[in-house]
């Protein structure tokens, strides 16, 4: 399920794109667990609120890792047609596979910060990027597609004479599995933010929303989320 | 020499990666004259001078071409060690063969501008970005490779649902044949900026600056840059 997935002396150090939400923080709680020696890098975008970037800073400095955030957020003009970035688009409501979710793609978002973070590996010296891609990564973005994820692998192992690569330990798990584990590594879910609004509390109705109560459903573990709306 | 260097119906978009140097300048004028509709992006990845940006600028404002910048400055603390972004380190002279010239290096420089541009590339359902790899990159710049190229290449080509890729018509040109075909299409090399100091002329013997001077040497060609130290 998880193969290589305990650290050598050739393959011990990580950099992990952390956005402060549920998959990736259940990331670098494993990767922590699993003895790795890990730094967190999270992007600012110019997505529409900084709230997840607050959770990420908050999580790391509990666990006492280094937090770095990428600003990027000067492209995010050029980044137009999306909700994400644009204020003028409302972020819509519902669940991944329905069409109005294509208003959540940011163009190139996957390459664009994964480059950012291989640049600051390769500067650290890290081993590996880790992702938290997972099974139910959904096919209205297509960088979340394995066959991308695969190719821009092999151009990262050729970027620079230092190597490192791309490490996506979840691919084959679900989210489901992912709040399982985060379970049982003691995550404290409730300081995790993975609505795309950033109000007091979840709004609990738009994609990402109503992804995260699923999970929590169908793990059937209790989801400590407050919600706005239930 | 140049496949596919014809516009078509379903190939005639363009995104420029475009410094305002002269390779890149030469690629904006022959793709204007082969009939392509262009825009033009400069990155500002936080280079120690912004001079090439206001010149990348001058020289879209002359020919009625958009160009935008895309800031990226906010993630130059993460790409340490080079003298490119950090201040602290001098700009190397010499030739490009040398070893000093590694202090040059940005990491993963190419994927993250290129990928911005895709980005760029996608909301604007260009058909292709284009930059200025030539045959004499360097292999000091392992991002400047071949194979690091075509491994990017079949990742941008499934990046997004839009069909985008990436373009090199230079690619078996040396740089002294960029400098004939620029003077071929009339290009006004004195408004373009290479040397990687921001003087108020050319320094004449930092790598880039060697470069320049050795392509006029090598087309035979009368170079009308003022260089400070000749």
């Amino acid at each position: 399920m998880l193969p290589r997935s305990q650290p050598t002396d050739q393959w011990n150090k990580a950099i992990v794109v952390h956005s402060g939400g549920l998959d990736s923080t259940v990331l670098l709680y494993f990767l922590i667990h699993q003895g790795f020696s890990v730094k967190s890098l999270s992007i600012d975008y110019g997505q529409r609120h900084k709230k997840e970037l607050h959770y990420a800073q908050a999580i790391c400095s509990a666990l006492d890792v280094e937090h770095r955030i990428a600003d990027v957020s000067g492209i995010s003009s050029l980044l137009q047609g999306n909700s994400l970035t644009s204020s003028e688009i409302a972020v819509p409501e519902g669940h991944y596979t329905e069409e109005s979710m294509k208003l959540t793609v940011v163009p190139n978002r996957n390459m664009i910060l994964l480059s950012v973070a291989v640049g600051w590996g390769v500067s650290e010296k890290a081993h590996f990027v880790a992702y938290a891609a997972h099974s139910g990564d959904h096919t209205i973005y297509p960088d979340c597609r394995e066959e991308f994820a695969s190719a821009l692998n092999s151009a990262i192992k050729l970027c620079d004479w230092h190597p490192i690569e791309l490490y996506r330990p979840f691919v084959h798990k679900t989210k489901g599995d992912l709040v399982t584990l985060g379970t049982q590594l003691g995550l404290p879910f409730e300081k995790t933010w993975s609505c795309y609004k950033g109000g007091a509390l979840h709004c609990g109705v738009c994609g990402t929303c109503v992804e995260r109560r699923e999970a929590f459903h169908l793990a059937g573990l209790p989801d400590p989320t407050g919600y706005e709306r239930k």
